[in-house]
């Protein structure tokens, strides 16, 4: 494969297209602000949290809460509080896949062996704790808005139809720029047992244009960015296209139709992923400041 | 208690202070960013992260990894992709207290019976999911700085000090800053044994001072905040007072030694908990942007 | 309600009906060993253990294996090792209930409040931790055989099934005994989804008719011991009951189809819960040797 | 090295040395109850279990207890309950390794290769779901008897030794006993925090003459049945030689002094592994009965 990115930023480069934000981009992001509202971009996480059926879901336990003290337990001091702790699988609900979750023929992004990913030690190379925080300009493409419709699952969004929803939005994608994409997916889904094997999504000619404008990320409010079922004798192209040979994250299950609906074209966009050491992913939950 | 932010924002509040961040200090918040710097404040995440003795670290499992693929594993269409879930207490490294983690007389924030967090569904009032994202100003009381030294551990940061040092940062405290405050703690930690049984801090009258600026969150570079050992006969008192009377959520264990080596006294200020439904907190990656 | 078994044993007892099996018991047990044949009486534990839909079902981990050695993993002095771990809900698969599990009136077995159980600390009382490893004589009572045919969901097994079934087995209830009860209701399950809402059980007063006859334990081949849907304005009656009342812990989700096919009618029986602090229950592995 | 046991019970054996256990074997030990005492071999199960450092340890979560009720939760048809969740590292406290926890030369017992152990499937060859209940005969030998005081940690414990213990228990070992080995290790810990890098046991050649007698299972009271430090330029080499080699599962962590203390030298053992599909081990409560 192409492996366009590889050297790029360096033979020993961690952390991929989020490189190509600079202080301008920054700058640039910041200086877009106009109303001051904060949308928050993220599900929320539970046990109900839906997850593909071969995957398991959170946990969510209490350490300690109200009911212990009902129960009698002592308050030192007069001090009353309450801890819990959670399984959380990284990539379960909104959630960034770092540069180590995806790739093939036996090497990440970058050139790195698939062998630098352990059980004992997790990702030695392109964990998420390598990723930087984003801040940038978000760009939102309402492919819902530009169909009218919500995408059905197994709809192909092409590049024609990123295009167009990029001339919808009123912008030129530029270097540095978070790209989210509204299929209309997460907001579909109504029944308890969400199908997974089944959603709208970009295909390999989309994500590599998006990839030629130079952005930093692509997010997209469905489960893996890309159309599913796979297009014939391939598993996860995009992924594979995206994350190895391009080094640009992908940032999966965001909410995007509260953002639709507040007007959100460009925007001041923050995401932050947990720094955990050799991680390949991280919930997250991102923010568009309008 | 005196309770003074109980009703002020609604019976039925449950975000607490981070009201008082509106649009206007989110534009102003924005409008701060000068040079394009974005400065991460997080410890990483991992089995080594420091906790105190009496609770349990996070634990990082690799549900499958290069190993595996090493190993044989099957790579249909030639996708290879490695996943990994962590057992990760809440209050853990970097992190927010929601505003039902602390409280007394079995009262939360704004009057909310205690017996509402429960092992069964988690804080129905008051959860970290009811946190808003905080996009605010971010000033820095560096008292290390001030000091001239890291403060020792036992030693009280009174209103004095904050003053001080909100002077030397050449900022007055305005409605919705989040104040962060740098003892020195986390950075003078080297041994893998971390006491967390002394440690500088805040007092109450301290804490009193800040909320009476009307702050919308504080952070420290420590693990409470507050002065431990407390005061004879308390137990966490600014805990109660801070988070259960002024509805103020705290934001622990911060990296703030790089964000004062590198100039940051004002700022365009980031943090996004994960909104886990009925969670008593979030680690989080807060980031500040010169 | 009744109450029966409170006090029997001492106001401090936490062992219940166990206390019923003593040196005579066991002796008897070890003297109905004929063929030396050991039979697992246990469903595997895994990720696709049958659990129901409201209950989080086991993760298993690994921490280190054979592909972090093929990816290159040290291995000094020549050994390679691999260890795990399990998030392990402690009512997953074949397991039994502590006498903490289940209770009414806000007070367990003997009295204790419930309030004895709590987040913090477990149960304080009546934990499996104070449940006595069980090793006396089994007698199975095949309500297949019995029928010619599997109990079908929903179906109760009253006392005069139960009396005929052990009159089909040869023998008479004895004081200290295990009755482990063949509903076919395992044994049916081929879907991967289990219905764990209609299933074949006792009735309480067949529950009545064993705790009267001196039974130490009661277990099951079904998911509750006794009948599902319950019946009307009732919920777990049998539960209470025996649990609460009698102190009989109960052994549920057994495999108990190649017991009876190898002829096993009473024969000794072993248990021997994990002895997890305060905890509520605990997965085993039972066996009857023949 | 040897690999004596290799091709023993067929190419395909995944059982090892508890093959040696027949139905003779169980008919024997069965016939050895005399008293009818049950006695308990293993620690309880807490966030307090001695881990060594560079290990995780248990964790225990309420998911439902009294507290709740307390709290006001409700309870249809007057049914409480309280259930629970354990994060429960595989080798902690009283263990059994299965045949998959040790190997060297990339090859785990009976041949099969190292790579078959991986983080998707766990171990599929030689997992703990393949070891058999054990019933067996069971053998104390009691170091601290023989030597009239604990073995201190580093202490080796030699062939001649044991032999010195076996004529003490005035035993012969026979085909298919368990033995079991008090060092005084385990009494002896009574600081919080437990070393777990010196500790006596056995040697190789203790292990080797062990192995020749044909044991289908060896148990101590320490932590890894061999002697740490290990001898120059060797890493567990008794679990290499044992497992590996001989096929012989190893139970760690026995609570063996009352067993002592009782008069048990020839006894009914009885232990049930939990069989986690593709575990390393298991924790286990095994019992002797006199």
């Amino acid at each position: 494969m192409a492996r366009e990115a590889w050297g790029r930023w360096g033979a020993e480069d961690e952390v991929g297209a989020p490189n190509l934000i600079g202080p301008e981009q920054v700058r640039l992001a910041a200086s877009l602000v106009r109303t001051g509202q904060v949308m928050s971009l993220s599900q929320p996480i539970s046990v109900r949290t839906p997850v593909p059926k071969h995957r398991a879901g959170a946990m969510h336990f209490m350490g300690r809460d109200g009911g212990d003290y009902a129960a009698g337990a002592k308050r030192p001091g007069g001090f009353q509080f309450a801890e819990d702790t959670v399984v959380l699988p990284l990539h379960l609900g909104t959630h960034i896949d770092a540069l180590c979750h995806a790739w093939c023929d036996d090497h990440l992004y970058n050139g790195f062996p698939g062998a630098t990913v352990r059980s004992t030690t997790g990702a030695l190379r392109c964990g998420i704790d390598k990723m930087k925080p984003l801040v940038t300009r978000g760009v939102l493409l309402d492919i819902v808005r530009l169909r009218g419709t919500v995408a059905a699952p197994g709809d192909v969004i092409g590049r024609a139809e990123l295009e167009a929803a990029t001339a919808g939005a009123g912008v030129t994608l530029r270097q540095g720029d978070a790209v989210l994409i509204r299929t209309g997916w997460l907001e579909s889904q109504t029944a308890r047992d969400v199908d997974f094997n089944a959603e709208p999504g970009i295909d390999v000619e989309a994500a590599l244009w998006l990839a030629s404008r130079d952005v930093a990320m692509i997010g997209a409010d469905n489960f893996a960015i890309e159309t599913l079922p796979f297009p014939a004798s391939t598993v996860f192209p995009v992924h594979q296209r995206l994350i190895r040979d391009h080094g640009i994250p992908l940032l999966e299950g965001m909410v995007l139709r509260p953002l639709a609906e507040a007007g959100g074209t460009a925007f001041l966009f923050v995401v932050t992923p947990l720094p955990v050491v050799g991680g390949t992913g991280s919930p997250v939950a991102p923010v568009a400041v309008l």
